[in-house]
């Protein structure tokens, strides 16, 4: 099945690309929304699904252990920018659980912002992966290992206990069985296991309700939401959209980026979880689904409405700041919401 | 028309992202040889045509007149990596025009490497136009302005003399009208016009192999075809895919990418010109189709298959380096250029 042209790309008078994909809004109940595209393929959720993968942290009472703040359970949620603040945090997060940076698989990755990199650079630091944008929730893989009272060497191994820990609420949220022959490597090392989008969009359903959750899990997705959503900025950083929308909303949606175009969010008071990957794994197409989804869903004050439309049509520059383009939501995708939603 | 997946991204045992797009490969004659995907709907080709916008450069005589060597011809062609040597020789060919950098339209840019913007953090520099990846491609038009003995300065507008000559070649090579209608601004503030692969293609081959062009031209062609083949690092930089291909292929081929996913070469011995474009502007895709285009068609030795085959497949890493997934051009793409070529 081909998904449907989502995003174009102008230039001009003319369309220069464009962006295919699916998206899924679900109820906690299951009960789908909205349904665009092929949404029961198998998509890997990469890091789209990073509060998720905390429900154990929280859930087990290892971030009670450890004394994680608000700040040091968004980090473990977040994709963020390398930028001094996420570094720092991470490693006081570290030291919480008695690691170092020399404790965490993710690799090294140079901050994304190049003032970032520049003062790496200026005091002739190379990037650890402290600066990974995935060492919170490295951070927080450890800090639950040391909790439980594993060994914490090989905790991105799909066997450790603590990425079954992870598998197996994944697989409660999402309904998906996340066997092997799903199971791929994501950049930081970690197991990422491919789900259908119909799935995860009931997984944030019920992440950002409570919904058809045990008690226990429902208060820890709750901690967690609200971490993320009062410390947006330990999620991404600067500029970034998951920052903007997180601080702009207020508390009413939490969204997440992944890598290859996967975009994940909650809306708790409409009672909806949403899903989306971008066919080509196209970041800047899967920012404007999903600003899009939230322009159709919500009820709009005039900051949220206008922030909204900065990220539906965001502007093609030349390097001199000229606008010589700019991306837009297509037709189809604006009737398939307007269609399917009540 | 939808245009075929030409390029799929696996990680694990599944396909996790894929890309479409189109393909036209065409004699000097304009009789298309392969023929994949709507060839017919206007690209913008943005950075792949810089070697064609570079004659009338020479054919005028101004390259003569300002005695640009190879390196800078072949820096005229560039999308180069802001590395030292690209902005330095830019600065020279500046200067052999009696211009500046402050001359240069082109706004600044961050040099792609981060060692390279490291040098100038280091020395508390900001990126100038120098670094722009167009910076020689600006340089020559400035030079030619000056030649004309014109204002230099508007020289990216298209109602200047200088981008009314370029226009000129383009129409006369490509057979296409490029009106105003279908006039775009690139990255670096020049018009970009759309026109057909086919059109772009044709072009190519005449560039290759001088066949339906004036002697005057055909000399020029061949003279910055040489040059970017003699410089191929000028063209582009450390580690990337013009460069290497150029360098690998020692005068074989020419090839020249575009921003949004848009890349063109030459193939001389065989008389073909070549243009594709990837629907979503993945420059990734773009690399592996032009990659898989340039191993149907030529005979290879030992060393230039194994170098095609690292770029028909490239791996995708782990921040630790460690393959996760790789790129690979579809069984479509294969048996369409299998059916198409002689």
């Amino acid at each position: 099945m081909d998904n449907p042209v989502l995003v174009d790309v102008t230039r001009g008078n003319l369309t220069e690309s464009l962006h295919r994909g699916c998206v899924a809004i679900s109820d906690a109940s299951g009960n789908i929304v909205c349904s665009i595209g092929d949404v029961d393929a198998k998509v890997f959720p990469r890091s789209a699904i990073k509060a998720l993968q905390a429900i154990p942290l929280v859930e087990s009472g290892a971030a009670d252990a450890l004394d994680l703040s608000d700040a040091e359970l968004a980090l473990a949620c977040a994709s963020h920018s390398g930028e001094e603040v996420h570094a720092s945090s991470a490693k006081v997060m570290l030291m919480k659980a008695g690691l170092t940076e020399d404790d965490l698989e993710c690799g090294p990755q140079w901050p994304q912002r190049m003032e970032d990199a520049a003062k790496l650079i200026l005091t002739d630091e190379t990037p650890t992966g402290l600066h990974n944008n995935c060492s919170g929730k490295h951070a927080g893989f450890l800090g639950l290992a040391k909790v439980m009272g594993v060994d914490t060497r090989g905790y991105v191994e799909p066997g450790h206990p603590v990425q079954r820990e992870v598998r197996l609420v994944m697989e409660q949220l999402t309904g998906a069985t996340l066997s092997e022959d799903v199971c791929g490597t994501d950049g930081c090392s970690i197991p990422t296991y491919a789900s259908p989008l119909t799935g995860l969009a009931r997984a944030f359903a019920s992440f950002g309700t409570g919904e058809g959750l045990e008690p226990l899990r429902a208060e820890a997705a709750e901690r967690i939401y609200n971490a993320c959503i009062n410390e947006p900025y330990m999620v991404a950083g600067a500029d970034r959209f998951c920052t903007k929308v997180m601080e702009g909303f207020r508390g009413r949606v939490l969204v997440k980026t992944g890598a290859e175009g996967v975009f994940c969010g909650s809306v708790p008071e409409l009672g909806f979880g949403i899903a989306l990957k971008c066919d080509d794994g196209a970041t800047r197409a899967a920012e404007v689904i999903m600003a899009t989804i939230l322009e159709a869903v919500l009820e709009l004050n005039e900051e949220e409405a206008a922030l909204l439309d900065s990220l539906v049509n965001p502007p093609i520059l030349t390097r001199r700041g000229v606008q010589a383009g700019h991306m837009k939501p297509t037709d189809e995708l604006l009737s398939a919401l307007k269609t399917a939603l009540p």
